[in-house]
């Protein structure tokens, strides 16, 4: 493999790439940061990713990184990474707007769990990425880096957004259905969302707890690994109860066995586009005996329906008071939202909620054939059209269960914008998830050096 | 202290002093069992405690624990200790029936968690204790050991009443609203209902999956605390994560300092007879300034409400279909809870559910004062009735909250019946509430051992 480097677009390194640089002092924090808040100064006027940037903060704890390495102290797993936080994630010094005019110039006075743990890791806080609406459907004005007339996806808009457009090499958002799986996708980067449990949302906007979980965005598997770092119940976040981290160093290494991975179409692959199922055709070819097609049980037809009452009813609950307080501020698609969500019975809530760890067995036979399943991020490209944040439905079903997923931007469609790939793992293994995501990033390269 | 030795009625024993004579070789698991069993085939047809008892297999659970104790080999902590479970617990080789003519004969495949736990530390199961029906408020057939006139209480009715008349030194029953507390109050026997989420409640009957709590009838503060070899999760019930136990090192030291109790009248004091508010002043001049007078914080006012909106629902999702199946085998009792169950709001539900983690920590600042709350256990005396198992509702907030609780037989009746004395302490804390217990236990002992 060819090594990027590339002395002159220090923004364009993957954080990998970057973290190797300074540890070696052929790049310091300093630049780095310099690099990203220039690109951001140069790009965001059309793609709008950010709701603020600190500059001057962003500067300032850049260079007490390079002071901790000029005074030879040990660096911590994040040395001077610059990243952006999907602005419903509390930060001091930075307001939380949540993608709402309601919640416009509100101060958190304390961090995130996840902040404070990309703080002490050494990461450098640019700013706050957009969302939308309430980290639901209703879109922000992200537009997507390789085509501003297509959508960057959602809710996590901004945080993908800011990594295709090398304006941060690592950023964080969250996933409630397919906020950080199809964003990712849309706009070609690598997409992490871990197992339910790993990550805790103290001091993020809690939309359902049953399904919100924290999701990452970076230019490669590597780089999403690094949110190893950033696991483990807080002791605040009582959903929170996996230890999945650190990943790293099983991530880097190699799978004992080739992996076999299940090709699932799921019941929704009439909304596959037809360059989506061509590029998972030839996937096919390239995994050879390697990738087989499967079937998920037949329980799995319902589940899009489940999460959609679990999702209502929790963000009926939490944030029905949006909608309340003004409705003229608030979207038509948020309404009723909380319309439905306050219509649902609590039986038929908690039948839902049962059928997560129903579901979520129901795949142990198809995890002990295969390491993964392979299916794709979303149906298509980015749409051709900023009034949506694009279909979730292949996420869906994971995010329900609450299943490791990864997306790689291993495709390209009709218009030669990415089309992600999603590998999906049983609960809990999220590190073999993402050493089998690099082996199969590394099959895909090999391949078309090969045939190129 | 004189202690008590009854060699002519091993029956009577606690356990802990059972456990001593087993130790010892004065006292075999056999003729233990064999007490406990006769005691059974004496008072039973009165008390009406059990469903089951299964003589055969509780003589050869206990002649293996002599074996064991023959061969030299270590005693585990629960060897040769007579226990009942209440009939909604799963246990191999005896019938589940859940206090319902529906579940008449159903034979569980597999031991609950509880009860592989109380096998593996060296317990003789001896039957199944009744239970009202399906764990909720229509009373089964058990008449109270002092009074057969009177309730037991309920839910666990057969358990706290088994303990009080002598036919087992150890039981165990649940908690969803006051189903341990309570009877173990009306039946005079010391009832304790662990911190919610340190015992599995896999392979026992779902009532309400965010109240249901495991607790341990037994004759001391230092028997109950024998419960914390049973603790601990089991990687199956979810909402297990505490890691209370094991207890009875903590139990059995004395508090360093001496402990100050929080009397808190709850905002249920008109509901509490004369005779259990004479008690409770009596109480408060022995404890002099270790006892202060404390009110709650107002959202106590209405956690009672709570309680039944998260109860009702959770119990209509769950138990509801015992109710469709055949609605003239359940109690009008049982149907009214379905039926307003099944109208409740998934918003409303969630909105009760999140004050449970607001209340728990409402009860901060009293903690940081004072070791435990000291309240009643129940209203009053066991009610001469035995159409109800009585008002739980000194047991309400409690167990809403999921606090650490234990009653303990230290006051008396204007008919001379028992009166429960109920220590709460913090979340968590089980080992130090259970010391508080035992050293309140001892003072009172002193206290009439002085006066008298």
């Amino acid at each position: 493999m060819v090594k990027r480097i590339a002395v002159g677009e220090p923004a364009d390194l993957s954080a990998s790439d970057a973290l190797e640089a300074m540890a070696e002092g052929a790049l310091s924090a300093q630049a780095l940061t310099e690099a990203c808040l220039a690109r951001i100064d140069t790009a965001d006027p059309q793609v709008q990713a950010w709701t603020q940037v600190d500059h001057r903060r962003a500067v300032f704890e850049a260079r007490a990184q390079d002071r901790r390495r000029a005074d030879g102290l040990p660096l911590p797993a994040l040395h001077g990474v610059p990243v952006g936080l999907k602005d419903i994630i509390d930060a001091k010094g930075l307001a939380t707007e949540n993608g709402t005019p309601l919640d416009a110039g509100n101060r958190p006075s304390e961090d995130a769990t996840i902040v404070r743990r990309l703080r002490d890791a050494g990461a450098v806080i640019v700013g706050k990425t957009v969302t939308a609406e309430l980290a639901y459907f209703h879109p922000g004005v992200t537009r997507n880096p390789h085509d501003p007339e297509r959508t960057p996806g959602g809710s996590s808009s901004g945080a993908a957004a800011a990594v295709a457009a090398g304006m941060v090499p690592f950023a964080v958002g969250t996933q409630t259905n397919g906020s950080v799986i199809r964003p990712a996708s849309f706009c070609g980067v690598v997409g992490y969302k871990p197992s339910y449990g790993t990550v805790p949302r103290t001091g993020i906007l809690q939309g359902a707890q049953s399904l919100d979980q924290v999701g990452f965005f970076a230019r490669s598997v590597e780089d999403v690994a690094l949110a190893g770092e950033l696991m483990g119940p807080d002791g605040v976040d009582e959903d929170c109860h996996l230890n999945a981290g650190p990943l790293r160093e099983t991530v880097l290494s190699e799978p004992p066995l080739t992996p076999d991975l299940a090709m699932v179409e799921t019941p929704f692959w009439d909304r596959a586009a037809a360059d989506t199922r061509d590029g998972f055709a030839e996937l096919l070819d390239v995994l050879g005996d390697h990738g087989t097609a499967a079937g998920l049980p037949e329980v799995f037809g319902r589940g899009a329906g489940w999460l959609a009452t679990v999702m209502a009813a929790e963000m009926g609950r939490n944030l029905g008071h949006y909608a309340d307080r003004d409705p003229d501020q608030v979207s038509a698609t948020f309404k009723a939202l909380i319309e439905q969500g306050r219509s649902i019975h609590a039986v038929d809530y908690l039948a839902a909620r049962d059928m997560q760890a129903v579901m979520r067995e129901a795949l142990d036979p198809l995890f002990e054939r295969f390491d993964a399943i392979l299916t794709p991020s979303a149906p298509s490209e980015a749409p051709r059209d900023l009034d949506t944040t694009g279909d979730p439905i292949f996420c869906t079903l994971w995010t329900f269960c609450g299943l490791p997923a990864v997306t790689l931007p291993l495709l390209a469609g009709e218009n030669g914008l990415p089309i992600g790939v999603q590998l999906v793992g049983p609960y809990g293994q999220d590190a073999k998830l993402l050493r089998t995501a690099r082996w199969l990033a590394r099959l895909c390269a090999a391949n078309v050096e090969e045939s190129g």
